[in-house]
């Protein structure tokens, strides 16, 4: 039986990337609310994720969204972070906001608009260089909505082509990681709908090329866990979206919807050797605060993936695998369940404690009055927001 | 069997109801694409709504969205409705884009955002009585992102309560119907997710409170014409939200995903009385041409529509009557099959023409010079959508 | 804060009843693995049925199926039950495995079929006139798998006209629970597809007419602890099926695949004065262990539902109300999770020795050498199962 | 545009291969139903399936089971079968029905079990090589149904293992074809869930290792086109199993439960090279006819297809490619339309009876006495049936 004490060293190990965006408004094609103290600029973005680092130690660096997160001088921005305790981490691109992405960007019939798309890239590489970042992530809203619209064969060639040709701009010490979403904005296909196809382009472009899997972008009933363990045997887990969901791509708080699955996942990541000093795989939120409060949204968000872990860590792998070659069908499952229901939250206080920080990071930043103080200091200017 | 000639007259009993909003941009979270000639007033929705009617001769009432369509005088708002050749329709009530409704309206646990929330809906009757029309729709985007966030059964009586009295505001030819929605916005509860919670509501108001069914709103494989037959059966089929979808609330145009969905679910309107002079069922479309073309959008929907409803007129149903009497599955199978089989096209551009209408109404509106006109005289201004 | 000792006696309110079917074989239409020790005859079921409830004090009663179940003496059945220190309790009719009812049963096009179906549930209440039992539990396989194959509309009527037959039977101290299931056995269709269906039918029939939840029988993303509360709501919720499922109706031990949901429908039961002496919702098992042990799969499951009514009764109601009102949606969630994560475990295992039980039933049954003896005893004979 | 004449020579290409179950009962968990005339043996099946091919001329080979078709002489079946106007094809293997499986086959834990399943295979081989089969056609009930049962990861190299083991057995001109599936008969985890999955493992084999793609495996919303678009493209489509769903694996007649779907299918499947003298995918049917007539439901099943393949060519491609290009979404999504709405059936009749068949082959085969002689001749001996 592992003990909290056994696993204390490797939570040391555990750092999460946060989005810048996950700071400004956001919402559904209903309607996106505001709410006071929404930053106006990428600095108050950043420092509102430093802000959720200095309360958890959990989230080390935060990735950026070009063209939202455009500034002049990326240098001065990572020194800027840095100051804050924070680092600049992914780079995501953005082909889904310009009119002519309408019908697809790397996928576009057009030649004109495919280029256009590759050129935005080969810009994001530009800021990589400039913040030190390792990871260009690729999300892709392309699709089409009615059948025949698009002629689904030639846009993966298309696609292909695109993503070799910037593949090709990235240093020996970048990556690119693509993302895979089952539906929306399209609705009838996608280009990059499932893990499959996000593998078969990478597996194609080279070691540097690899699949991110966003917790939210998949069918109904999908074992996701299966899909974790699968990319790591084929060691092509790039890196992680965290959030979770009821329906579709809901972008809640990760472990809000379904906890457990949460713990199935972290344990087949810890399994496949995707948690710890020697992984490459990044852990990153992406979850959207449509109505409750944005900096405490992801202080929750940081501590859930940190007590998950904690759980996962607790597993008996020992005594499961006895029970699982003696085919102990319930045994196995129990065991598995011991370490899930086991409350580390007292635990975790302490070994917080230890480390500097509160035991109760949530109550100490309620606390701290940084809510009051951006409230009363964002009093003017345009709230940031997705569009 | 029967034939084209059988089914001629009842043709002329369709009539679909098309949303002001349609004609006006829309998207998705990601983002709204604008298009040349896109309304920027309700006179100028009602202009392209009134167009549909003009070339299809199916669409001659128009559904208006409070407070999208309001205007100081509902008076000469149908005046000019008359004038352009159709009327005005259902009200349909909007309580999900006002701050105060960010964390429910009809549904808040403050009773004095529920009270706004019932005022809102009596100036739609209001409304209402200046328009003559005779259905206010509610549809409610309310509910919950988190599980414990709300109170699920409390927000059920306080749901009752306002319902009430919205509903004996009313005058004796007005009705309510109540409309459902599995998700979205709200991703952990909705307050009205499916038939059976709004069933028993408008069963409790009354015999002028019916169910609004939107064939996009269900769970992934729920039978839908189940759905129409057993509220046709209960007597409160009140009105359709037509589109379609592959996933979620697509909002696609209807009959474009599930060309045979819409088939059976057409048959268990004929078969259940709800559609010809004696039906009060109110066939209405509520769709988003996020990338296609608006109005050849919405023509391309009433004809699907009408081409359904001549397959399902076409059904031999003494043959099936007979085959399903016999337990012979595939011969009943066939003969329901036959009639969605059966090429309807061009005996409907012939009944057309019997009627002074194109037989192709898409190819005469393309050549009928209307969408470079609007693109021409609708350049400044600020175009419409939803928000 | 709630604290354990606030609702130990609470506790004491719990009584699941566990099928008799569950300690016979059952698998999938692929195969039915056979297991050593599984009863051969009804009592054999009950004795097993007894061991469970003699090591957990959970189970006091035991669901019959007929004609599965069905024995000359049913007086004499109920006395061997009771001497084993159990009760019969839940009688469920069986419409599915007879030729006649290939195409239909109480919605067979044959009104000889129907009638059949209608005498085939009069037989059972004269079991549960026998036996003493209370609820009259339907479950109807029935549906179609073809389009058109039958008249969905019609079947609906006929469903009506045989179920209150059959209400008329029953006695003033008898139930009618009426079971939905979405798909399964019928793919296309089937007649009691939803809660709403299930609603409407025993509403028509009267007050002893309630519907039964079988957690296994939705479409993907249905939220269900808000059909609990709207059942409850309503007066109609007469019983639950526990199991759980990832996909279709899998029939897994309750609480194995979404500990979390069965914690919010466990609350939902509590809020809604589903649990405790004053409630009339009986909770049942329906569950098929095709791979594990049954008694301890029984086990397992009596001792989920134990487990999370403790974390639901642990619930500070009176701070969650406090944070809904205020529109907290974090702390409400927080509040939420906190009695979900909080491990009840070892204060259970306390609870249980208090009341002359082993802290650890499921240790307990296996040192109990009770599987060793069936294995020995059982040796001979045909094995029962399903079919 | 595309006339039926100009895709009247097409047409002659289509070969569908039958399953020999087909014709043998089958049903769900909760019954399976028998009808008179069922085969006994494994020749009856064939004559069955060469009915099917004298009717239609479209199902000139019969896919075997085993050990369900096992024979002392194959090169004897081989020459009943061509006796009776077909030849014998796929062979699949079947490692889900003996008691040693029952945690997993290739899978399992206990290297005893993994190599009789391996075995099991190479006895498949062998049989290929007498009756001179080209695939052999795996499709795996591997999974497990507990969180904890198993290990996920370690399962994936076990199985990887063992497939390579075969195929290394393989000769030069044979195939394996390794289908995939979302769940059932396992209900947490299935070890080839996807065609991602299958596609890692086929890919790392070899040249002559292919995927195959059940219409019915895949999660809710699924878009199958997309994968049959892709696997073609990446040149690793190895063969179809068609038959139809509404919810889960409901082995419904192909194109029964949504046609549209089928016509996009098809229409990837031209446009990829999938069809035609030069394309090595093999067009198989699975499926179970549990309430319908077996021989009649098969009839059914190769004219739905025929039908199908008859409306893909005459889809306009050259017109709709212009669309496209011009990014015109209602023309491009009209001419997809166009001829999934035209009404082949005609041109059909009079297309076979050009080639000597009858114009309704259900009608002829109906007519033909067929029926009530096999039901008069099989009237004693076992029905067969899965299990």
């Amino acid at each position: 039986m592992t003990s909290f004490s056994d696993i204390s060293d490797r939570l040391g190990d555990l750092a999460i990337e946060v989005p810048s965006w996950a700071y400004g408004n956001s919402g559904t094609r209903f309607k996106v609310f505001g709410s006071p103290g929404t930053p106006r600029s990428v600095e108050e973005k950043i420092a509102d994720a430093a802000t959720v680092h200095r309360f958890t130690g959990l989230a080390p660096s935060v990735a950026l969204h070009i063209p939202w997160d455009e500034v002049d001088d990326y240098g001065a921005l990572s020194t800027y972070a840095k100051e804050h305790g924070v680092a600049l981490g992914t780079i995501n691109s953005n082909t889904f906001q310009d009119d002519d992405y309408k019908l697809g960007a790397l996928t576009h019939a057009d030649p004109r608009v495919r280029q256009k798309a590759v050129d935005h890239h080969l810009e994001c590489i530009e800021v990589m260089n400039q913040t030190g970042s390792r990871d260009l992530k690729i999300w892709l809203a392309e699709g089409t909505n009615y059948p025949g619209q698009g002629d689904i064969r030639a846009r993966q060639d298309w696609l292909a082509e695109g993503l070799s040709t910037i593949y090709d701009q990235l240093s020996e010490d970048q990556r690119l990681v693509l993302e895979y979403k089952f539906f929306e904005p399209a609705f009838y296909h996608t280009d990059v709908p499932d893990w499959g196809t996000s593998y078969a382009h990478v597996a194609a472009l080279g070691d540097r090329a690899m699949v991110c899997l966003d917790t939210g972008h998949h069918a109904p009933g999908t074992n996701i866990e299966f899909i974790v363990a699968q990319l790591l045997r084929l060691g092509k887990l790039g890196s992680f979206d965290f959030n979770s969901r009821f329906y579709a791509d809901d972008d809640l708080i990760v472990g809000a919807a379904d906890p457990f699955q949460l713990f199935r996942i972290v344990v087949e990541v810890i399994r496949g050797g995707g948690f710890g000093p020697d992984s490459e795989v990044a852990l990153m939120l992406d979850q959207c605060h449509n109505i409750e409060a944005k900096i405490p949204g992801q202080i929750r968000s940081v501590l859930n993936v940190q007590e998950m872990i904690a759980r996962a860590l607790l597993l008996d792998t020992d005594a499961l695998n006895e029970a699982r070659n003696a085919g102990d069908v319930l045994l196995a499952n129990e065991i598995f369940m011991d370490a899930f229901y086991t409350d580390v939250r007292a635990d975790l206080g302490a070994w917080r404690e230890e480390r500097g920080l509160a035991a109760n990071p949530m109550r100490a930043y309620l606390d701290s009055g940084y809510q009051e103080q951006i409230e009363a200091d964002r009093a003017g200017g345009a709230q940031l927001s997705w569009t």
